[in-house]
This record gives structure tokens, sequence and C-alpha cells, in this order.
């Protein structure tokens, strides 16, 4: 419905084969008639040629004035002393909770059917605190910082996730058995929050034993919600689940209910600029995008002729078996719109 | 070989189904005519009638003095200010290293074929320190602590492992992307080692790539080495790839060549009496037990009638959905020696 207003916004493509899965999402969205006017800018490993810097303030400006984003992968720049360009995205949009939605693409099958379950985690503190020192030669520490704001923040994003997609559970990963102040704060907020939502089951899994289940049987989960490590190491884990993190989505929540939907896969140099990368996981990535924007339309028709693409079979990149470039896969896409 | 001088070694039952499974371990030991000489204690979450302790100093100095032990699962003592009976076994006796060998078990088929490979987790610092403080109302933070010392001792330990035991690659498992300090350490450590054992490959792993990748594809590792948190959850998941908790034997050695063998799962209270349990998980442990102890041709003798007795099928506990009782399975496994 060309008749829509566009919406503007942010796209970072990244390094690697980032530019060309933004291709292939651009390519998408036009073929789709989204109403939605990219606003491209550079941040990656390289200095932007005309701007000399990794990540300018422009950058930053464009998502925070657009309020959503799209970006593909970024490595981190070689040199000592740069922090990873993801984490600094992260903190300066206070980016606060991580959602990566997981499920079983039929057609591409895997050792497990029907996974269907979504990650939250808090995207902010906990192990990534950065806070670090020696203690003495031969003794290091780390400081793993949890506070009831942040952890407030994330359970109440999940909850209310979990009521407006229609879930019915929310598991909360811990290992407060252990480290009973830290992950026993971030229970006890979960645990607040759950009192509100009476019609949501809540339950605590720890997160050895949470990684068991999901080998055995991830449909024991439904929506799981977590410190930020945990976070990380159990959405990979899902990831792997399914195929692997070319295949899932990803979106940051920030404050002010900016939405920075991400490929969380790298950014492969070994095959950037050769017509060979997958762009599957960004083009689900852009589909949560456009379902924070209420374009669901948009997004259940991208959505499906991805899925359906992938599940007939005859346009597959590399990484799934097959043989089509980027650009074959993307037509094929757009031909199933 | 009843001509052989018997060695005495101390057994913990434990709590809950401990008792049963450890009658099995025993019934199997006579059968195949082990020279081992048990000497029981009593430590668990019941204070022991006759001393009023949960842990006793006879139970800590028999391990001490036989340097050979098997233990069953302990539940922590209900209330507060009780630390966990395994963190303090681990700590009293300087069980420095944590090894899981996880080997799929042919006959019980589960997603996952050939998996084999062994995590060594270092067990004594990490995350698992005890150091937490509330720093303002709201905010807390834990130490994750690690020390060249114990750093050095499990990459040494893990080399040493995979050298004697015919392995070819050793994995360090990590985040120092994120944790450059802490886990930075660690792999200094390991890269030290890793210099003096040539004939080993040695690579980094980063561990939501490694959760990823053991759930695609196990095969990929060997022997993986890792700080104590990640040996949690990776150990974990692991045994999920292979049917869970109940199949998976472990060891945990200290200083001065102490070893002692553990089942890892829970104390089950929900069937403990009811003859219901699964021994396999302690049955496999006191086979590294043997094997520690160079009693090679036991150890081999009943490894396989365990798996045979899995394989058969005739006799499976609950677990592993048969209907035999422990006592079934157990004498199914003496008639295979
Ligand atoms: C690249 C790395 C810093 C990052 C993280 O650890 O959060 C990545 O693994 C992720 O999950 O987005
Ligand atoms: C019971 C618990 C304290 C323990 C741990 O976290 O180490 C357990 O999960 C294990 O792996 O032995």
């Amino acid at each position: 419905d060309t008749s829509m207003k566009p919406i503007r916004a942010t796209l970072f493509p990244g390094d690697g084969i980032g530019p060309e899965i933004a291709e292939s999402v651009k390519q998408v969205f036009s073929s789709a008639e989204v109403p939605i006017e990219w606003e491209e800018h550079f941040v990656g490993d390289k200095v932007d040629p005309r701007t000399e810097s990794f990540l300018t303030w422009e950058s930053l400006e464009s998502v925070r004035r657009n309020r959503v984003g799209l970006k593909g992968p970024m490595a981190t720049p070689i040199g000592k002393g740069h922090r990873s360009l993801n984490l600094t995205l992260r903190k300066e949009l206070g980016l606060y909770a991580n959602v990566r939605p997981c499920y079983s693409l039929s057609g591409y099958k895997t050792r497990y059917d029907n996974v269907n379950l979504v990650t939250i985690r808090e995207n902010t503190e906990g192990e990534y605190s950065g806070l670090e020192h020696q203690v003495v030669r031969g003794v290091v520490e780390s400081l793993k910082i949890i506070t009831r704001q942040a952890s407030l923040r994330v359970a109440e994003y999940a909850f209310h996730y979990a009521k407006t997609n229609g879930r019915e559970r929310v598991s909360a990963i811990h290992k407060a058995n252990i480290m009973r102040k830290t992950d026993g704060l971030f229970l006890k907020c979960c645990r607040e929050v759950a009192e509100k939502y009476p019609e949501i089951t809540y339950e605590e899994v720890i997160i050895d034993n949470c990684c068991m289940m999901l080998t055995k049987n991830p449909s024991l989960f439904d929506v799981l919600v977590m410190p930020n490590l945990y976070g990380d190491i159990i959405s990979d884990l899902c990831a792997g689940l399914i195929g692997g993190l070319g295949l899932t989505p990803s979106c940051n929540i920030g404050e002010g209910g900016i939405a920075l939907a991400e490929a969380v896969h790298g950014s492969a140099p070994d095959i950037a600029g050769k017509n060979l990368a997958n762009p599957t996981a960004l083009l689900l990535s852009s589909v949560m995008m456009l379902r924070h924007l209420g374009l669901n339309d948009k997004a259940d028709r991208i959505h499906n002729a991805v899925l359906e693409t992938i599940a007939e079979g005859k346009y597959r990149t590399g990484d799934l078996g097959g043989s089509a470039s980027t650009t074959d896969f993307t037509k094929a896409i757009c031909d199933h719109l």
C-alpha cells in the first residue's frame, strides 16, 4: 500500500557480509512495498572514509530520532582499547532488553522439531560491567553487577512481551544457588513482576539444568528471561537447535521505545563480497522491526516468503547446504511475496 | 582376582536415592570381585544420628587417607546459612578439577550419535568465590576470581589427561572478549601449558559459540577445559545430548592425587526408597575411580556390562523408558559381567 506515509528507519549495514545482506533486505522491502525510508549510516571496523570515525554521533542520533533501526554484523576494530561496537551501541542507546525468538523453520530440518521459544536477555549490566582488575600479581577479579532497576525493567518487558504475544510461561534462568545475592536479586525482581501477571505461569530454572532441558526437550520452554551472560549463552545454544545464528532474528529494546533489530551472527569476512551470504537472520530481524512498528501485514508477508523459500529448498545459500547466491535467494523471496 | 590386596576407598552414599544406587555399586563390585574395601561415611542433609553433624571430620579424613572415594548425590541442608555440601567437599579436599566424560551410549538413542568428549572444569574459584555484597540498596555485586595458580593447575591437568587418554585436542572455553582480565588470564595460562604439549592441538572457543557448536555438531570437540561456571553449564548441556545426568559419570581430582568420583545428578527425593532409581551415573563414576587406581580390567568389565545391559534394553529403569527396578537392573548387570 504505497499510500502510507513512509516511516524513517536507520540502517547500519555493518561489516563483512553486512552490506550484501542489507541490500537483500532493501530489495525485499521494496518488492513488498514496505513504507520504510532507510537512513543509512556507516558503523564498523573501518573508519568512515568521510568522518574518520568508527561510530559517529550522527549515527546514534539517527536511531534516537527514528526510534527504529536495523543493524548488520559489526566487527570490533582491531587494536588495543577499542570497545566492541555492539556493546557501545547497547550502552549509548540504552538497549536494555535483547529479544531473540527461536523457532524451527519448517523445511529446514535439524535434530529438533517444534522449537518455539523466546529468550529475553538483560543487555546492560551483569557480567558485562567491564569492571575488572588485578588484585595482586596472578589474581584478577571481574565484577558482576545486578541492579534492582535493570532487573525489574527487563522482567517487566518479558512479562509484557509474553502477555501481548500470546505466550503462557516465563522462566527466569539463574544460578542463585551459588550467586545468592546477585542472581537472588534478579529472581526477586522477576517474582515481583510475576505477581502482576497472574495469567502467565512463572517458574525459575537453574542455568545448568536449563541447558540440559533445552538439549533434551526445548518445547518445555516458552519465554526465558535472564541476566546478560546467561542470555548470551542460552540464545546461542537455542540458535544451534534450529540451525544456527544465520537463521535467528533478534531485536534490542531501548529507552523511550527504541527498537534496534539486529542479525547477531558474525561478519564472515571469508565470504564477504562474494554474493554467498545468507540474509535470513537480517530479514527475520527486519520482520521484528516491522512488528514493532505495527506493520504486521508486511511483516507476515515477508516472514512467510522467507520461510517458504527456505522450505521449497530450490534456492538455498551454502550455509544451508545449497548453492544459491545471496541475490538468487533474495530474488526467490521476492517472487514468493 | 581375589589374590589382590584390597584397596580401601571411601563411600558417601548421600541423600535420597543415594543409598540405593550405592548398594548397586557395592553389588556389582562384589560380583566383579573388585579388590575394594569400602569405608562408608554418612554425609548429607540430615544430621548423622550418631554425630549430630552434616559432615564429620572423620568423613573428610577418610578421603584424605584413602585418596579415593565415591559419592552419591547430596542435598543442601535446609535452613539459612548452610553451604552446599558438594561445595564444602570441593573446598575441604582441594578438588580442583572436575572431569566429566560424555559419550553416546550405544543402545540408548538420543538425537545425537557419536558424542565423545570430556569436560574439565576448574572447580575451586571463578564465579563460585562466594564473595558478594550489596553496594547500595538495589545494587549488588559478585566477584569472579581467577588466579594464575588454579588456572595453570587445571590446564596442566587437562593437557595431561588428553595426552594420557589418547585425546588429540584441547579447547579452552572462555568469554575473554568481555571478561578480558579474568578469562584473559585463564587463556594465558592455557596457552602456556599448551606450549609444553605440541602433540595436542590447542584452540580457544568463546562460550556462546561453543554452546551453539555443541548443539549442532558435538563431534567437533574432544577435551574442553574451562572456568568453574562455564564448566557447570557446559557439562550439563553435554549430558543432555546423550540422555541426561543419570547417565554421565564424573570424577573430582584433588590435591595430592585425591580422586573423588561422583554422580552429579540430584537426590531425587520423589523416588527415593522405592527401588526405582537408575544407578548408571554412579556405576560409571565408580569405573572412573577404578581407572584412577589402575584397575583397568575391572573398570572395562563393569563399564561393558553396564553398557550392554542398557543396550540390550530388557532391563531399563523408568528414566530410560523401562520399568525395571534398581535391583533388577543391577542383577542384569551382574549377569553380564
Ligand atoms: C560480540 C559479543 C560482544 C556479543 C556479546 O557477547 O553480547 C555477541 O556474542 C552477542 O550475543 O551479541
Ligand atoms: C549443586 C550445585 C552447587 C553444583 C554446582 O553448581 O557446581 C552442581 O550443579 C554440579 O554441577 O555439581
